[in-house]
């Protein structure tokens, strides 16, 4: 299937299609019309079929979307039928609940090393990985295959080890510091800025209390 | 200062411009001309004359913002002059890496209380605070005024305790948990789902290597 052009804020829609459906699926359900979705997710029906129509439309006929079809196709856009290999930098408490985090591993997502600067965590089991020193992150990341690093280290180093990690071959950062990464062109970088997101909670309370 | 009808894409920003600001500030920068911060942001100036504009435009002369009072008056609008109160439910790895992030206090979010359902960590102490069973939390919420609740909890203990914690008064939910909350009008939830963001990598992953 070709898609071209298609918009991050499609893009950033299907992770969410993607659980409602694995959730009917695994409810048992079989078919479900763009209304029925539509009351369920809380969006318009008008634009579930736009956003299905960037992809082909899968095939709902008046009876509506084959359920088990359409998560496995959507996974399919999404890449989750390969799997992808990835390092986590900074085995703190963040570090070691991404590392703890089954459900990725289910998406196919593997953690394949952690790495941290403290040496009171070398060594340290998670769900089988130990951690190793931030050192050896370079020449893991070579030899491994790995696609994506999760940085979960203070800003400063954040910067310094993505010069590295892109050096050697990773894609992809899904980045928890507190600072814009510069990456080059064709790696792709997710911020989750977790004072950003109670900055904005914090402007909206405010703004309902006012009223 | 008034600010009516702001969009939430604008509101998305202004952690952003804060968390720029704050480093140019601790630089020891006084002035910055929106041409600048558009260089250091990477964002288009007439983007930052635009979203400055909904709050009256902070002034600009010829000469530039004066930082120090760009930065206060966003921290103002995003109620970062106020403290609040959270509690953080499940204290698992990733609730005990929000309640050790320091960070958060310095915006003035404080941790009051963490809470469980794993006899196991009840009394852990997280930077001076205890895990109480989560059975205390009702209680503790009625009498501590606390406004947000964060949820690391999973995703069926999140919607019933949702519903408990917005009858006693909290006004907002940071979720971590991989669901969709249901709550009544006035009450803000900001959504943190992890595997939506390692979904969106994944895409964009592989739309990259087919190119």
């Amino acid at each position: 299937m070709e898609e071209k052009g298609i918009s991050q804020a499609v893009i950033s829609r299907l992770p969410r299609y993607y659980r409602y459906l694995g959730e009917l699926k695994d409810e048992g359900v079989e078919r479900i019309s763009s209304q029925e979705l539509s009351e369920l997710m809380n969006v318009t029906a008008s634009q579930i079929r736009q956003d299905f129509n960037n992809f082909g439309g899968f095939g709902q006929q008046g009876y509506g979307y084959n359920v088990n079809y359409l998560y496995t196709e959507i996974g399919k856009i999404l890449g989750l039928d390969k799997s992808h290999h990835l390092v986590i930098i900074g085995a703190g408490n963040l570090g070691q609940a991404l590392a703890n985090y089954v459900n990725f591993e289910r998406r196919g997502f593997i953690v394949k090393g952690v790495f941290d600067i403290n040496p009171d965590l070398f060594g340290k089991d998670l769900r089988g990985i130990k951690v190793q020193p931030l050192d050896n992150v370079v020449e893991f990341v070579k030899q491994n295959n790995i696609d994506i690093a999760v940085l979960t280290i203070p800003k400063n180093g954040a910067v310094d080890i993505t010069q590295q990690l892109v050096k050697y071959g990773v894609k992809a950062i899904l980045n928890f510091a507190h600072v814009d990464l510069e990456v080059p062109e064709g790696v792709i970088v997710e911020n989750v800025h977790l004072s950003d997101s109670l900055m904005k909670l914090s402007y909206n309370i405010n703004h309902y209390k006012k009223k």
